[in-house]
């Protein structure tokens, strides 16, 4: 970003070839220099991006319509803009932009509408399945950094859905306030482990203008089933991640793009009740190993 | 427009670097082939922009808020994404890439939000100024074809502002009703004429996310002096035009960048009066010989 660079220019009459330089030759002298960048690359884009698809008449209302509906369809509750942008690609790739990670460290996914502060605080162990419903789960594992020294104290805060694919504040009556939903701290050797059930794949909101458009491209609302975690520690990077289940019939079309690779877990079923009883359970139950790898906070 | 085209090869998951491919491979097979090929390029051209920008979550949130409001501010009255795309300069763009004519041919420029359906037609040399306020102005001139062969019957209809940059329909009870609109039949020599007064330069609305945005790109909302026409004959391809006036303090910067170089007109003061009387006004006027020439219809 130049901050010296002045405005263009005056280029006063609109024709199709130079119709990029003359908006934004339009911009006054004193426009805060973030905005002028930002806004020349979407003029040039936009420009381009009309002159390759040639639009009808028809065709820019219908454009004007769905832009107009997809920003009335948002209340309170409902972030249409936001679906639209996460359909696209658009928020998993702001979101990589943002946490280009050192090598080894955790892969960053986006947040989701799900999460909620102050879920409450558990020893290690826990099961944060209030209403044992679902496939019993165990996640163990490790927070490190890059360099391998173990991360004591380690704040991993987790949630997910039910065996039903829906989110505790989707289900309030129906499932017990703050269901699978826990924080936990790691113990002096970096480890963590917690109790649980294997989440579902569930659906984005597809009753609205999004929806339809998915429908339109031949896309379903589906999100592959995964486990949401921020991973925290003082002096390192916050990770924003999920761990996926390799057996989802949606892992490799995820609606919203969320996952990756390196992201998709084993989860091995355990048969044995020994081993089960072992760690408090009296029947089979799938277990997850999963280390975090935090890097060194940005300056 | 390739039909045939079928669906890319399925690249599962998401990477900064593959993330256009990702996105538009995602389509299903029986998308319809127009709506394929512009989600491709607009996926293709928003992650560019995208990756050009780099924008924080910040300014992308700020994004997502902007396009929100605009939506909201739309209602039956009012239609924020039309403003949008005008100020950006995509509506002259769409306008444009539909609208090229042979060379001689009067060029378009776009319709606006204050044509009225049916208005009055009036025989030639009518005053469409009810209320008698403004500088007096007479239009003359020829529809012709681009051969040069003069069109009798041709309807030449056109609306304006009044002196004080309003149309009629922005001030119910304080202009007449039609005022300053009216639909004129060219003789058999192809000409026509009216009476009329010098339109003055309006700001399109600006109280709402484009105004403010037009504010902080240092820009202002005012569109240049203007009649506008619509005018049609049998055979030939409609024109929606302007008639700028050369002295608009606003004309090398007409909000909505609607002015061609081609349609400033020449506004002769004639101070004479006996030419006054002639046309059965009593005072200076303005005198304004434009001709329209059609090109033929589109197949």
């Amino acid at each position: 970003m130049n901050n010296a660079k002045s405005a263009l220019p005056k280029l006063p009459y609109f024709a199709e070839d130079t119709s990029e330089a003359v908006v934004n030759s339009r911009m006054g002298e004193n426009v805060n220099p973030r905005l002028r960048q930002v806004a020349e690359v979407l003029v040039k884009h936009l420009h381009a991006a009309v002159k390759e698809i040639e639009p009808t008449h028809e065709e820019w209302f219908a454009a004007i319509k769905f832009l107009t509906e997809t920003g009335q369809m948002c209340n309170e509750w409902r972030q249409e803009y936001i679906l639209l942008s996460d359909i696209l690609g658009v928020s998993m790739l702001v979101d990589s932009i943002n946490h280009r990670r050192p090598s080894g460290a955790t892969p960053n996914t986006i947040l989701g509408p799900f999460y909620v502060e102050n879920a409450p605080k558990y020893e290690l162990g826990h099961n944060i399945c209030l209403d044992q419903k679902g496939e019993p789960l165990v996640v163990r594992g490790q927070v490190r950094d890059i360099a391998g020294r173990v991360i004591e104290g380690a704040k991993v805060d987790v949630w997910q859905t039910n065996d039903d694919g829906f989110y505790d504040v989707q289900q309030p009556g129906v499932q017990p306030e703050a269901n699978l939903r826990g924080v936990f701290s790691t113990a002096a050797d970096g480890t963590y482990w917690f109790k649980s059930v294997k989440p579902r794949f569930y659906p984005i909101p597809a009753d609205g203008p999004v929806g339809k458009l998915l429908l339109n491209l031949g896309r379903h609302p589906n999100r592959a089933a995964h486990l949401h975690f921020i991973v925290s520690a003082p002096g390192y990077d916050t990770v924003i991640t999920h761990i996926f289940t390799p057996d989802c019939p949606y892992l490799e079309e995820d609606a919203v793009f969320g996952v990756k690779q390196d992201l998709v877990a084993d989860f091995k079923k355990i048969d044995d009740p020994i081993e089960a009883e072992a760690i408090g359970l009296n029947e089979p139950f799938w277990l997850v190993d999963w280390d975090f790898v935090l890097a060194p906070q940005k300056s």
